[in-house]
């Protein structure tokens, strides 16, 4: 089977590598030809609104899935009318707009953070009057690793926040007073069978994600992440790996956002559970059963941001798994990540103070996990 | 760093998937463009014995390995002039003679089975005569998966035997009224420390791997291997992965042969051991520490050949993990192999024997394991 891959980063090289022994071959589709996707896939270079390109790169694969989530609607349109496009374009515009994401997230009764959106400064001041401070003004599309977001910590700071990323359609949302940040990740096939990885936590940093640890062992946020997740997959009728962030607020699960793609926060499952998200999302998107999400062990993933901590010293960690993007260096970029699997908690936190050490992370918001 | 790899097999191809994570590129040399490696590396075409060609590969990489072990030496020996060889030349010379291999096991003190150098029939009648039946006539060179093999029952069989595999330097060994097989891997870095797999235990049909079970746990057994293995690595300063096959008679070990490369009964580590036998023969020859070897459960490695099942009956084994070389089908041809990380021997044997319909291969000789 022929997969294309509308973006060429790293997790369509992840999906490559994890594709590549089940006998599927990869075509990527990216801005330029110098991508993680390029050590594993034939790639079509071209803009991500060339209709023309885009369809001569639909004609030839079989089906066409993402990398990134921010490629056109119209764009995945025009694909979907030469080859099947999965998860669906409908299920990648749910995810493209903040307002729109969290008007389907009320609609089917996942709670959000209360927001408001702003089209202009009186927007904002109204919105800021309403809802309280501290809160974050973010451009409704767009957005990633903390990117096109601006702190509103005292009523004071809205103009300075406004000025940040004024410009295009905004949404204000009131701050989450979170005691810890999980996320979901799971895989519906193309009949509608689910499958749920247990839950991970989530350490970010400057507003991009610095660890992960899974399994979160909390029965009672499992489920009732699995329920919210179930319910947004069975709406979208969603083919694929879906991904949902959420707040912890006082033991409650608050939806911060979804990605309709594979989501950095399940690299761990490549060694740390029985079949990685990346392979989950292959068999799904190719009509093959689901594989066992069951966790291997007690897992930590580091990313590597803005500089690769020298090979010797990571190939010198015993159990420890490096993952090179084979990008250049560049500050905030994600580089790689790093990987370990523990036999318990403890010994698996030991190795996750050294790991973010090794990434230049800083320790100082480490604690014990869910 | 840019490795170069001699043979562009299932080998190298998962030598490169285990190599990309990594941040190292490939470039692989093989005789044609079709190979299971095309999916993961740029690909030379050329024939073995084509120095001028071979020059110009070693000139595009950093360093070169091998996926196949009948590399002519000579061919290995232009390469090196140019580009690090690892493991050396002088240590793939070793293992492409039966008789070079013999006398190189015996004067390291490693037990091997009687045997005879054949160069025309009154050889093979002197051999017979002085070491009995059953036994095996093979080639020095050239053979696998039981090719250049014929098998020598009773004194009668001694014509038909010469006429299989006459035309070329032969040996003749006494047949070993072995017990088990079994094969250790291990692993040597450019400063000489070792690692060693656990013993794995293996089931061969027709002279092809069939089947793989790891962690072999007779601790009598592992420390006899490794230390043949140590002392043999020793002896050719070898760099990277090597596996030495051995008969167990009446508990005792008796060298088969040896590879200088990653081997199919080493597979199980993908999934079964902390570190694949993959990513520890790159560390090795990259100059890298060594990666834990230690099993993470009960595996078992059930080799695809000449056919490949339904994907859908494959995928449908919780925790069955497919590596598909991406070769067309050919009857006795290693299409690709099948893993499955349990967590009792019991757990294990049962989807062994599940995995061993699935390659249609029989069960006829399961049995419990070592």
């Amino acid at each position: 089977m022929h997969i294309g891959i509308l973006g060429a980063g790293q997790l369509g090289r992840m999906m490559a590598i994890s594709g590549i022994p089940l006998g599927m071959r990869f075509t990527m589709y990216d801005r330029g030809a110098d991508v993680p996707g390029a050590a594993v896939a034939d790639i079509v270079t071209g803009a991500f609104d060339d209709l023309q390109r885009l369809r001569r790169f639909a004609q030839r694969v079989d089906l066409v899935t993402f990398d990134w989530e921010n490629v056109p609607v119209a764009s995945a349109r025009a694909v979907a009318a030469i080859a099947p496009v999965r998860p669906s374009p409908r299920a990648l515009a749910a995810g493209q707009d903040r307002v729109a994401e969290k008007r389907l997230f009320t609609r089917l009764g996942i709670p959000v953070a209360p927001w408001r959106p702003v089209e202009d400064r009186g927007d904002l001041a109204r919105a800021i009057a309403a809802l309280g401070v501290p809160g974050i003004l973010k451009t409704r599309r767009l957005g990633y690793d903390g990117k096109g977001q601006a702190r509103v910590r005292r009523a004071t700071d809205a103009d300075r926040a406004w000025q940040l990323v004024r410009g295009q359609p905004l949404v204000y949302e009131r701050f989450v007073n979170f005691s810890r940040e999980v996320s979901l990740v799971g895989a519906r096939d193309r009949a509608g069978r689910t499958m749920f990885y247990p839950l991970a936590e989530n350490l970010h940093v400057d507003g991009i994600l610095a660890m992960t640890r899974a399994p979160c062992a909390d029965a009672r946020l499992q489920r009732g992440a699995e329920s919210h997740l179930g319910r947004l997959m069975a709406a979208l009728a969603y083919t694929g790996v879906l991904c949902v962030e959420f707040f912890v607020e006082r033991g409650r699960l608050v939806a911060n956002e979804m990605a309709p793609r594979v989501h950095n926060s399940g690299h761990w499952t490549i060694e740390g559970a029985e079949t990685s998200q990346f392979e989950n999302h292959l068999r799904a998107i190719a009509g093959l059963p689901l594989g066992s999400t069951r966790a291997r062990g007690h897992s930590v993933m580091v990313n590597l941001i803005g500089r690769m901590p020298p090979r010797r010293s990571i190939a010198a960690l015993p159990g420890v798994h490096l993952h090179d993007y084979g990008k250049s260096p560049r500050p905030g970029r994600k580089l790689g990540h790093l990987t370990y699997v523990g036999a318990s908690r403890t010994v698996r936190d030991r190795l996750a103070i050294r790991l973010l050490r090794l990434a230049g992370a800083g320790t100082r918001s480490f604690r014990p996990m869910c």
